[in-house]
């Protein structure tokens, strides 16, 4: 294993380099995170379909355990039980629209350099306009559970359940639990639990307090998660290793127009409509899947029923929940209910990312309502939702509990709709005769390419380097 | 699945240009033994180990189920369910023994250009001079259970359960169940049934009888394998299945110094002894490998004893059978000892490539035989083997019974001792402190990679290209 512990401290110290004026040093996150064992023992994955371009070429790494779908380029790397997914990456011709369009040139494709990324997911839909051909992350480290959702990271480091999310970060660390939308950011360090959404626009800010937040995800002495929401996704780890230890699965009875990846793990009583996607690592027990929802990369939906274009974003935890129509639920959202204390989410909503709901009685919201924070019982809800109707009235500066939103109300309505509509159509919600395709259509009848590591040798945990064209 | 046919037919033409002088068309063999659909359901995949120099280059192929070691290239060929092992690829600086040494100036490689292989095994150790860098089949169709063993072959059909061994075949016809070892043959038909080998210093020839032939192995009126061996093999099939649906198998307990391959098949009673090999696609039921025995690929050992430095060719089934010491049973035999009929082999016997015993009552060889042909009771083991001693002896030409032999009968035997020898060796049945490694050795800790089809689209029944470096 000497040639990936060299790997890991050539990371470590390239990752360090870049955050040396905050005196952060990454050792001790990963060194205590690593099981080499397993990095021996799980294989990594690529996606073969006729709907998504093919390229792959991996060398000097180890990728143990990821799902790559999409075009990739990893070298000098450690990536351990990640999805890479590169179903949204843009082709050649494609615009990203800023003030002007900006066409590709050629198809983008995902970069990871000199970084070590432990089970985090990485999903692209880059809006990095200085190279929209190249979806890049170099010389960063995530720890377990992060989302890095079409960011481009140079010299990071993202803790434990961080989402950073369509922007470019510069040596910068991203505390556990925090979600950062905030277009550029230079040698910044965003505090743990922190929601941050920052626009020409508007922004929008919440934080949670230190003690809530180490209730849920904290970090432990040797700089490891811990908390209720990491204990819930330990729990729930063993229900995954018999979709890895099997080869042909017998396919679970969906619609035509739907996709229930092989890789998810469906228990219980469930009903999965049209249109639907339960993505690669999904958790669904005794759910119903209205038509066009989605689960995505490590959500879970458990004893709830979504009813119908529902979004469940990554890491996303749907418990004892009833989701109306159209409400979006914000990557990592704890929505933790219970039998006696169900949750009832009205049609049109938004829950923010990083939401905690965690009651002890019965949660009502009502439709077309923001939803942020931490709810703890009905007492909670109006500290920390606002009907859109209010909301749209915000010209300035409103303060709602622990939550400063500034900017003009209305514009962050429309933006976060006009999101939710491009989701919806990209996960293929909205196909209708033929048109319309999206994920739930074009992730069927995926083939997996296995990949295994040398066991043996002076290379022995690295992979052999691998090249994939059509 | 138009891409696959186009392919099909385009190495059927190949072949057919190749083979024009014989009136000779391979079209009904291959139409009526591909199944399409399983070579979209099945996966190919390569052994990754420190021990073998790892190259893999494949496009514009289906490799459905076959399992390579080694440096390979294969293009525009299906090779179906096949073994292609390369683990006795010569490296760069070994020398092939002819009149003085011939140095390779670089590590060999298996090279499969425009051929069709199906249910076939490719396992190198080849002794061609003119390019000893590459190991290479062109233009080629080989039927059902083929051993294409350190073979050159260019413009070939090969039958079902045919052999052509250490050789050059151009534009020749090898009839179904013939063993071929002739140095270079040019635009020749070999009939069914035919066991020939020459060399500088004498020629071995047997010839099965045409309606003994067909009860074992025939072909039918569409071109496909029938007869007794085909049955047999036929009836196992459904064996191998779990071994190819599960991810990670428990692995059976053997001595450090052996290898069983998670892809053998090992029911009932089992005794494993110290440098044994258990090859991919072995058979294994009540058996005892004493110490150095083998079994390789497309082996069949059932309710036998191996007593200690057996060699098991591919494709040799030995059923209630006990196996002296040091004794070879070549490529092929059918040794189909019965409960009340078994089959009784003395030490250091060689049992011929493609010998068929399949007695009604006990049989008994006695030690230190040459044993070929075909047998059905005590009294037909006159006419079917000679004493090395009585072997030793001839000079010129002996008959007996239906075989030939003509030659030095003593070089005859030191060349075969030597091979055997060889065998032992490369199979790491002399292992012993650290000393003579050998598949036995190296085949363990074997990690694989999984490869698949598209199995949708324009590309639908092909596979990516891919390209796997160290």
């Amino acid at each position: 294993m000497d040639k990936l512990r060299q790997l890991n401290d050539r990371i470590i110290r390239r990752v360090n380099v870049n955050l040396d004026e905050f005196d952060f040093d990454t050792e001790g996150y990963v060194n205590n995170s690593l099981e080499h064992d397993k990095m021996l023992k799980f294989y990594a994955f690529y996606g073969i379909t006729s709907q998504h371009p093919i390229y792959f070429h991996f060398k000097n790494s180890n990728i143990a355990g990821s799902y790559f779908l999409g075009q990739c380029f990893v070298s000098r790397s450690a990536i351990y039980k990640s999805d890479v997914r590169g179903d949204e990456l843009k082709r050649k011709g494609d615009t990203i629209r800023y003030k002007t369009d900006v066409p590709l040139i050629e198809d983008e494709r995902i970069t990871i350099r000199d970084s070590l990324l432990y089970k985090t997911l990485v999903h692209s839909n880059s809006h990095n306009l200085e190279s929209p051909e190249e979806f890049s992350i170099q010389n960063t480290i995530s720890a377990h559970y992060v989302n890095i959702h079409g960011t481009t990271l140079q010299g990071c480091f993202l803790g434990p359940f961080a989402t950073v999310d369509q922007m470019n970060l510069h040596s910068c660390i991203v505390g556990e639990f925090s979600y950062v939308q905030a277009g550029e950011l230079f040698h910044r360090k965003i505090d743990p639990g922190t929601v941050w959404i920052r626009s020409e626009h508007f922004e929008f800010k919440y934080k949670f307090k230190k003690n809530i937040l180490e209730h849920f995800v904290g970090v432990n002495s040797s700089h490891q998660p811990r908390g209720l929401i990491y204990d819930f996704v330990k729990e729930r780890e063993q229900d995954y290793e018999k979709l890895f230890d099997v080869m042909n699965l017998e396919p679970i009875d969906v619609p035509v127009n739907s996709a229930v990846s092989r890789y998810a793990v469906v228990k219980g009583k469930k009903r999965i409509g049209e249109n639907v996607l339960v993505a690669q690592r999904a958790f669904l027990e005794n759910a119903t899947m209205g038509d066009g929802s989605n689960a995505q990369e490590n959500t879970y939906i458990i004893n709830s029923t979504l009813s119908g274009n529902c979004i469940t974003a990554h890491g996303g935890k749907i418990i004892h929940a009833d989701i109306g129509f159209e409400t979006f639920v914000g990557f990592n959202s704890f929505l933790n209910g219970k039998a006696h204390a169900p949750i009832d989410i009205g049609e049109g909503c938004i829950v923010m990312p990083h939401t905690i709901i965690d009651p002890d009685g019965p949660i009502k919201i009502p439709s077309e309502h923001l939803i942020w924070g931490f709810i703890l019982s009905q007492e909670d809800v109006k500290n920390n939702t606002i009907a859109f109707d209010d909301l749209a009235e915000a010209r300035d500066t409103l303060v709602i509990g622990k939550m400063v939103f500034s900017g003009k109300g209305s514009v962050f309505i429309d933006v976060f709709r006009k999101r939710i509509g491009q989701i919806l159509l990209a996960n293929g919600a909205l196909f209708d005769k033929g048109e319309k395709r999206g994920h739930a259509q074009d992730d069927q009848n995926i083939s997996f390419n296995i990949i295994q590591p040398y066991t043996t040798g002076k290379l022995k945990g690295l992979y052999p380097s691998i090249r994939i064209n059509p």
